[in-house]
């Protein structure tokens, strides 16, 4: 049963465990520091697809039947699948997923999509109303430039602020214990952010929006638990990349906390920002799910990982709300895995 | 705790208990026959601000706050809040609750969105992830229409098969029995849909695309249950519409399952359709979740009706999605209240 800790922390006492995981990716994925540890990866951004669109919920569609086949699964084994991204009205996620047959919950959490959808589903399978569960995200840089931003036909400049949305799908598979006694990796913790909103309102530095989120719900997770940084291996936030990187470390050493000596960010380590001019690192709901579903779980499943903080920090903004003149509202969620 | 009952439906052990709820609505919804069981109306679309995507925000966060205000809580006291809508990137809700300070967990299901958060709150509420938790909805015909179909000022004629968005807001607060020993309506199970695909690709024809899916859960639940469409009280749907309604009917019976004498539809029940041309009636999250936080559940704390299924449908599409000739995917989820 999850047991509330402090006051925004939830407990898993049986410690779901990561059954499965798997990642798909594009070339200039590929060709970043973690190519390898990848399960697969396309050269062509079609993927062989009609559209952008359609190559994203192909993503979605294959990370998940990669990871299913991992763990030896049948869909019609999964009790729920848990999924989001960032088009409009989560279209990778429904037309990706909709032949797979099992019971479909679309979550939105924008770049937060990956922690949210293993944080529910970690619950699901904690109380029993699923025994197992998926968890899968994707994101897609032709089809969310021309929807958040330009035709790439135009060819529009890029600030040193802005990210280069990844075209990425990771998934995880959670199921109980007993589902597999030899499971390395389990679900200890989860705590939930609220919104936060600081005051930005430039679309082109999304880092220092989602900073005061990841901070916020660090903070809170540390207060429930008792804990500091340096009782984890990893605080591994997804994605800020190097601008909100290094806000979230001084906002949290406003609090006395320092968090640096263990921090990382799957939006500086998804790209090497010296050769692919990514400016200020990646992001997308792909790059968080892709960095955790594979460098980060292989390397917990591999014993060099124990102690891991997963936060996904997602902008909920829309071109229509910047439009209008609003702010940048965020929120983080964090997962706290160990192996 | 939960427990699975069947392939597809979770039983809820403590049935937890709808402690409050409210609904907000535009004119032509007070207009509409169960106008006088709103618990407030605006006579001018944009309820004084900016945008109709503002006025939307509103919706839902007045929402929220009157069913607070109801069952006498803070917003310290809950500990999530589920919410969606059918913007891009779900900005009404966003914009909506970002002020509450409260752990947001964002939920994507088209329509179907108000038994989606109530699902996923009850199950937070019943395994004790959660002891108080909000699930709201809402949208805005005009927010809707320049989204989905036509700038308003060009005056777009609409086909028969067509339905409403409705303009109002619906919102649940749910907690453990022991929250309130007095309260009269639980929750006493839910059933995920999977998403159902039967080729309709007209996006003037939502009912018809979104009644197999309806027809899916609901024969799944009757399934995993044991019971059929004269154990129960009430069958309503949100939103089929007249013409998915019909189809709903229509399916069932090819199963041999006949719940015409006991069913209802959210779409139908929110307009008078010989006064008010609609068409073929209302539609959007905020349709069903008014018509159940105002005269369902009144009736159901009343006495005058003890066993609802609430089933909402959900059409998954984009105008991306359909602008490249693709099908329209749907979901259905349920919720079982009984008083």
């Amino acid at each position: 049963m999850p047991s509330r800790k402090g006051k925004y922390t939830i407990e898993l006492q049986t410690k779901p465990a990561v059954l499965s995981f798997a990642s798909v990716v594009g070339k200039k994925e590929y060709e970043g520091p973690y190519g390898r540890y990848y399960d697969k990866n396309y050269n062509d951004t079609t993927l062989g697809e009609k559209s952008w669109e359609k190559a994203e919920s192909r993503l979605q569609n294959e990370a998940v039947n990669i990871a299913l086949r991992k763990a030896n699964l049948k869909n019609s084994d999964i009790d729920c699948i848990f999924a989001g991204d960032l088009l409009n009205q989560c279209i990778s996620s429904t037309f990706g997923l909709k032949g797979l047959n099992i019971p479909f919950l679309g979550q939105f959490g924008a770049c937060s999509t990956m922690a949210q959808t293993m944080a529910v589903a970690s619950l699901f399978v904690e109380s029993g109303a699923a025994k197992k569960a998926v968890a899968v995200t994707s994101s897609h840089f032709c089809s969310a430039e021309r929807q958040f931003r330009y035709p790439l036909e135009y060819g529009g400049q890029r600030t040193p602020t802005a990210q280069w949305t990844a075209t990425a799908a990771g998934s995880v598979t959670i199921g109980t214990r007993n589902e597999n006694l030899n499971a390395k990796v389990g679900i200890s913790s989860v705590t939930f952010g609220r919104i936060t909103d600081y005051g930005i309102k430039d679309v082109n530095n999304m880092g220092a929006a989602m900073a005061p989120a990841a901070a916020g719900t660090l903070l809170d997770f540390f207060r429930d638990t008792g804990t500091g940084p340096l009782d984890y291996d990893l605080i591994l936030t997804g994605d800020l990349g190097k601008v909100g990187s290094d806000l979230l470390e001084q906002l949290t050493r406003a609090d006395h906390v320092d968090i640096a000596p263990v921090h990382n960010d799957c939006g500086l380590m998804i790209y090497d920002r010296e050769k692919q001019d990514v400016h200020a690192g990646g992001s997308g709901c792909g790059c968080s799910a892709a960095i955790l579903c594979s460098p980060i779980l292989q390397q917990m499943e591999a014993g060099r990982l124990h102690r891991v903080v997963f936060i996904g920090t997602g902008a909920l903004m829309s071109p229509t709300s910047s439009q209008q003149g609003e702010t940048i509202p965020c929120v983080a969620h964090l997962v706290y895995l160990t192996a």
